[in-house]
């Protein structure tokens, strides 16, 4: 192994951290949980690069784990939101970008009649299933093993301070497992307020999956036989994979959608989105947050949704996924590893096969990390449009010797 | 009364946002509970100052719901918040400045031993909650009837979309009635997680109260005896009272504490402090958010905070609270009116005596920002500090003229 990379601002300011922070930090960016390798803090951020504490630079492949769409620190769209706050960002009401953010949501996004803003995809899975209830008069949630929701009781995923009635009106089946969702439907009876769905299967540390088309018909057809609300968490799918909503191409129609994360390009941003004949119960229901008529970030979602929608920014995000996807397998295959890569190439995951307790995919992303590069060892990855043909280019150079790396180091293909 | 101010861009962006946002505004910032004149939409704020989308200029009583502590677009807390930006906003972990910003909190708040970041008031009392749960492994929490402590199923104000479990672990009792906190303590029994109390009493539409010393000692000593979290909802009070906490002055320290709000001067921010002793379950939790580590808001937050504690920001805000509310009672008995103004001076609660379905507030107000001025009838009203003498001076002789107006529109003094 190469020697490692320069750590000691890292280490001072985890150190730092941890007197004044439970653990350091907390959440989804603690690193604890990967191995060693993995830097904690960073410096800067610029298109597709991000520089750690101690200036290490890498081609970054997380991307703010899903914000960052466009390329940090995007000019278009942070002018914009600049622009807006040098006249009102946050005041006594909502300003007019509001309405221009809301009536661009409704004509971009295929099930929109309206649109409802908050701050965390949380919120806006929080408050579908409010909506869902508010118009149902009834309970239930079916919701997937496994599908990440969000980091409050109802839905977090760990149980640490929830309680038993925090959870009591979820029922539990199995993404694209047509006779579990149809079990959970049969026990949910009369009580069934709606199933939420991730925009496919993107669980952490396994196979992701795209929606079996059979499996969302299924979801869609129980929801209009009983009156429940399909509800899409697009959270972390959403304006990365198509401006229409994740279930566009599919042809299949949420009632309820979440967005966060890449809405407004690093913006702090949730957006539910509506149909029609919820718009009486998303009326009813009361549901606000101190910033969320924050003028700044909807002006930047503004900016971020007209470029998604006026250039083809999406469609080479989905390019680069590609070329990054043949080339990591390429490499294997060259250095004898057996990968499984999966879900859209925008949003990698790439486990090795036989790899049960992560030795080797940790290996290989802190190996990947000293060759200049940011990968995650179990949790979807992401492409932005400011990957180009060269940087990810670089990146399978990095990943090449990061192969040879772990193979020098002993860790075997299984 | 005078002419109304010009609205036809008010209407005009209503009647848009109507189309594409359910009723066209949600949440506390909706001016359709509080009857016509108010504006809805704005489209700028400096100082102590808003203007409305149709240009009327307004002396703000508001500062956005709370957030504006230190005066609309303060240049130095905005400037260090874009300059962290140009290096780095949202990346893959946190930045130096959140722990910079940890250390100022707890050097800052009085009971701080360490500190947690969130978006929302709301996750950050929802996170006290969930804290304290974690390290009693108990599951009943008590709040005070009325108090706000966010807006979903476990808190909110309505019940629409809420079901029975979200509320079966909540426990009512009145702020500052100790007898009936001891009745819910004793209710909760060996079940009881936390005792959760506002700053002070700053509920809706009621007459504000500052907590009483012998009410808060029992919620101290009753923690103290169960082994309870006792949780300080400091979001709309919080670093406008005092920089320490808002408990500071009655030596009453909480195991909690939830901020939001003035944090970051309108940068999107919240936070949970708190002791040593529940440091390793705050640990144990898992609570994120894809915006908690945004750096630009922490550098606000620090800005801000050194602000507050370096300068007489706060005791200034205090003065001119004094100065507003004794220009009022003046006004107020020359015209004959009788007034009920409680609550910290810096957080005004204007009331009218025997005013039960506050017809004359709503136009006393309405008649305020025809003349200048932007009053709240029924919500805490907020002063920062960017109000000066001649500011207020001038918002007196708005008040004055209000006064006249509505005397003039038939409404008497009951």
């Amino acid at each position: 192994m190469p020697r490692d990379l320069p750590n000691s601002k890292d280490t001072e300011l985890l150190n730092r951290a941890r007197r004044v922070v439970p653990n350091g930090v907390w959440g989804h960016m603690a690193t604890r949980a990967i191995g060693p390798g993995f830097p904690q803090f960073f410096s800067r951020s610029d298109g597709c690069r991000v520089w750690d504490a101690d200036g290490n630079e890498y081609i970054d492949f997380m991307c703010a784990w899903g914000p960052n769409v466009l390329g940090y620190r995007n000019a278009a769209v942070d002018n914009a939101a600049l622009a807006q706050m040098k006249s009102a960002d946050i005041g006594n009401g909502p300003t007019e970008v509001m309405v221009e953010l809301a009536e661009l949501l409704v004509d971009t996004v295929d099930h929109a009649d309206w649109a409802l803003f908050q701050k965390n995809g949380t919120d806006a899975t929080t408050t579908c299933v409010t909506v869902a209830r508010a118009a149902t008069g009834r309970r239930k949630i079916l919701a997937a093993r496994g599908s990440y929701h969000g980091a409050v009781p109802w839905c977090s995923p760990s149980l640490v301070g929830v309680t038993a009635e925090d959870r009591a009106n979820l029922i539990q089946f199995d993404y694209n497992d047509t006779a579990s969702l149809v079990a959970a439907v049969a026990e949910a009876g009369s009580d069934l307020a709606a199933i939420i769905l991730t925009a496919f299967k993107h669980d952490v540390q396994r196979d992701q999956a795209l929606p079996d088309a059979a499996f969302l018909m299924a979801a869609r057809q129980a929801c209009d036989r009983t009156g429940a609300a399909l509800i899409l968490d697009d959270v972390r799918a959403g304006f990365r994979l198509d401006v229409r909503g994740s279930w566009a191409r599919y042809g299949v129609k949420p009632d309820l959608a979440a967005y966060s994360k890449a809405i407004a390009n690093g913006w702090p941003l949730a957006c539910v989105a509506g149909v029609e004949s919820l718009r009486e119960a998303a009326g009813k229901i009361f549901t606000t947050g101190s910033f969320w008529y924050g003028a700044a970030a909807m002006a930047a979602a503004v900016a971020t949704i007209k470029i998604l929608r006026e250039t083809d920014a999406l469609k080479k995000t989905a390019a680069m996924g590609e070329r990054f996807r043949e080339g990591l397998a390429q490499a294997a295959a060259r250095h004898g590893y057996r990968l499984r890569q999966t879900g859209p190439v925008q949003m990698p995951m790439v486990l090795f096969e036989g790899d049960q307790d992560l030795a080797i995919g940790n290996a290989f992303c802190a190996a990947g990390l000293r060759h200049g590069i940011y990968m995650h060892p179990r949790h979807s990855m992401f492409l932005c449009a400011a990957h180009e043909a060269a940087d990810i280019d670089r990146a399978l150079e990095a990943v090449d010797r990061a192969f040879s790396d772990i193979a020098a180091a002993g860790f075997h293909p299984h």
